[in-house]
């Protein structure tokens, strides 16, 4: 299987990609996760991109907040899928990092997700390597069963909790 | 090779997603494009959703303006990589539609591409097919370099201009 | 005497629901809650909405947040008023629920509500059905009274409170 | 049946209102309209929305730009339900107008549409009429489909607009 | 000395009052404060509103959050100079306040302060009462040194924590 | 009486600011209208600014667009009471002038209208003078009565136009 | 006289770059200007930023819109002073280009100016350079008296413009 | 060396601006600081403005919140480089202090560095100073190698934090 690869601006980012460190282990997806910055080792950065096609990965999810131009810097060095993750930090609370990711200029995409939203985009690159992976494919199907029995669940509980309103 | 599915809220935004289909057939990538909407046809949206993994289609892109909720409906009913393009349309000029499109709940993820980006979900659309289709990655690898000679052309171009300032 | 449907996207709404029950039960209107979710349950949603009509309900009022599909998922099955409550949650703070509850597309009203307002949107649903019910139109009017009588009471307090100051 | 008051703040609202008098009048659903405001006649205002309810009005809708008081102002003199449309005008383009209108106090809600939505704000006023009128729940049901209809036909059109791309 | 007018739209409000509270006292104007609701006490407001010109008030200071109206409202009934104090309250963190009181329709001004700035209202309200009454100005022309005094000293005192730090 | 200042930043925002002139002829207030920049001349501004307690003005109008720091640096300068103009110029279309004019200090406040909102300015600056002025008061006194008659008009003829749909 | 570099990311910024290729010229700086794209030629992009010090240069512009990386990863890869123009297109209306410009981490900053302000992009080139070059010290002075004669011609002819009104 | 002035228009901004003294510090970089307000001591303000150029200072800090027209009112009375630092304060939380800031009109730049960067706007300073210093452009080299290096550190710890995850 084509692995994943995490990249964050900061490990000050850490906390927030535990859910999708997490998802991914529970999909037995194999993952690489590294701190570079597009601002502070551009050169790294643009080299780690550049090797990751070959190197075995199938798609990349950058992390950072802020002007937020580190899946930007990644898309513009490889032609994998480059999943985008605005990191809330600071004064704009994120707004300046989803719009920092997911304003990209034609030619090169980011699939941005939601600001802070680590274990969708976990799921999201399990996604595009189910495309062509049919095992995981169907763990996918049923974790899609297991939320929606997950919701149930509530809703019966909630049904209790209301009678004793 | 899967193919792609584009599903439009309205016919209204065929004009934006021109550059997809003129992208996507460039790449030599098959789609089929719909008009579906979340709100006024729920049920065939739901039923064609659910049915594209089984009829050949490996990724899905969802364009729709304001309270956009197509991807997000369509994310709903399959496990298939779903891009959403928030369309500009109204007042808000598509901060809804991209609001309302990036900012899904943990565990049904949307890929979002910029406002109007319909070019950009057209190319990531082809960049997750391209992570099992060597010949669709060597592809999107000459249009990265064609990017940059085009950049380069500029640049020469503007020298000249500038003498001429 | 109809029935006021509530749905809310997660049980995390919950807490935000209750001024919601407490109001419709000062009132004297009988209601149901569900946890139903747009994206998680889409057909279980879709059934319940679908079936509100004929199962003696009156209006509906569906919570949710961030991209909050959930009061226009409903409204896309059925010709019940809908009301929406944007929930505040994550870094957007609401804006994202209150622009994906409100900016609906033509043919598919909703009515929403402040951001986080349960007790106006029960309120709202109470005065849906006390148009055709003279008792419940008496109860708001009453409200309404005491509503007043108590800014008076605090205006009064106020006047002793700004002597000691 | 009951009457819906159509409201509002300024006659250069009208052209926005049409929509919602043409939706009315397909529906066969009574109704008055008034140019009434709630900075420039406050009073004419307030006794006109004391008085719906005892002249047969069963719902209201009031339409306004910028700081936009009236669909509050209304709610602050009637039990009936009020239905808000912010108007788009001036350099903030109806986010004023959503934001006065929406954010209503608890205990005075106002049913906010979206942005210059006035067939669904006229669409709403025809649902909440519908609650205890079967009639009119039969033409909103067969408006529903008619609707589902129209976007099957423009998706219909969409293949062979595609087809000659 | 003409009287200073305060109204707050709910008891809520009065910790955020009580900077003009202060500022009017130690510049010894007089001033009545009342909580009055635009939307629960219409009546009381628009009768308050309309006497105050003969009651011997000279200027209004109207605070409210959310769609706050209490300002225009007043403004609507009488020509003294209205000044809305915008509060911050929920959600949207203010900014709705600040809309709905500044933007005001033609013909009706409110003289909006910033978020929160009740000390700012108060001396705004001694400001127009000084226009005709010397010893006021008098007053607040000592206190504008006596600001400057207070920066300058804040100034000293930096340069002896600079010089530890 | 005492004269109205009228600053503005550029002669670029002469044509918002035509509303003002036209509003203070009518109502027979003398006024002096000047360009000067807070940015530009910061010296003139300043020496204008702080001479016009003693030249017989008592209100001033400061117009400015983008960071608007007119209205604030004339209110540096004197206790009479400055009326802010936010101008709508560039790409955030005034949003930039409105929090540049209304988010002062404590200590120095400016008396804020909305965007572009000449003719409130002007109204609120013969407010501020009337409270001393009983003939001016009266005057703005009919002016209220008028605006009310001209919306009574247009409300008449809205009952024509309705019927003709 | 070290040189200016200005480096637009596409030439669609051209049109708006021409003020500050006046600006440069009629101050006698000596600058280059160049397309480069941070997304579609990094590589050349670093490259050239890398070479700039080495170069002769004493200061970059970079203009560039929506997700605009272009000044940061500049700044990423040189010492001299970044200045960043966010460039206005697109749905967001330059507000993304702004943050994305100036809300750089810790350790890489960016100076930025207002939104297609290329003529104060050049201007502060200009200023950097004078801070060790007095000739061109005293051409700004100039300039800066020049501007406020500027300013008081049209404050004249202003007067003249008002009693012909 | 010419010496870096830092303005802040509060005390309350000493906390925030630490970061900017232990940054100039660490560079050897001289710096003298002052509380100067441009609404509350706007003559010392404009004086301490206008002598920077002959007092051997090189480039200008100015922190302020809300309406911030400190680093705009120094622009206005030197030639010298005049970063701004918008302070997040109050319920806008900096987004009015970030466009009272960067929108400065044509003629009269500041240099915006983002909501609380005094640690950027040092190191920009630094670099304005660089420009003629070859020293202390060596240092800021060096900086940005070590910065760079602490990445890599921060890299390689999180491979055995993830290890152990």
């Amino acid at each position: 299987m084509k692995k994943v690869a995490i990249i964050m601006g900061s490990d000050s980012d850490l906390k927030t990609l535990e859910g999708a460190f997490t998802q991914l282990k529970d999909l037995g997806v194999p993952f690489q996760a590294r701190v570079l910055s597009a601002h502070r080792t551009p050169e790294e950065t643009a080299q780690y991109a550049k090797s990751l096609q070959q190197s075995g990965f199938g798609v990349v999810i950058a992390a950072a907040g802020m002007a937020a131009h580190l899946a930007g810097a990644v898309a513009a060095q490889t032609i994998l899928p480059v999943i985008g993750i605005p990191i809330s930090s600071g004064s704009l609370q994120g707004v300046d990092a989803l719009y920092s990711t997911v304003m990209m200029p034609p030619g090169v995409p980011v699939a941005a997700v939601g600001i802070n939203a680590s274990k969708n985009a976990a799921l999201l690159a399990a996604q595009v390597l189910a495309v062509s992976d049919p095992d995981l494919a169907d763990k996918l199907s049923k974790l899609k069963i297991s939320m929606a029995e997950s919701v149930a669940e509530k809703d019966a509980k909630l049904q209790s909790q209301i009678e004793n309103l």
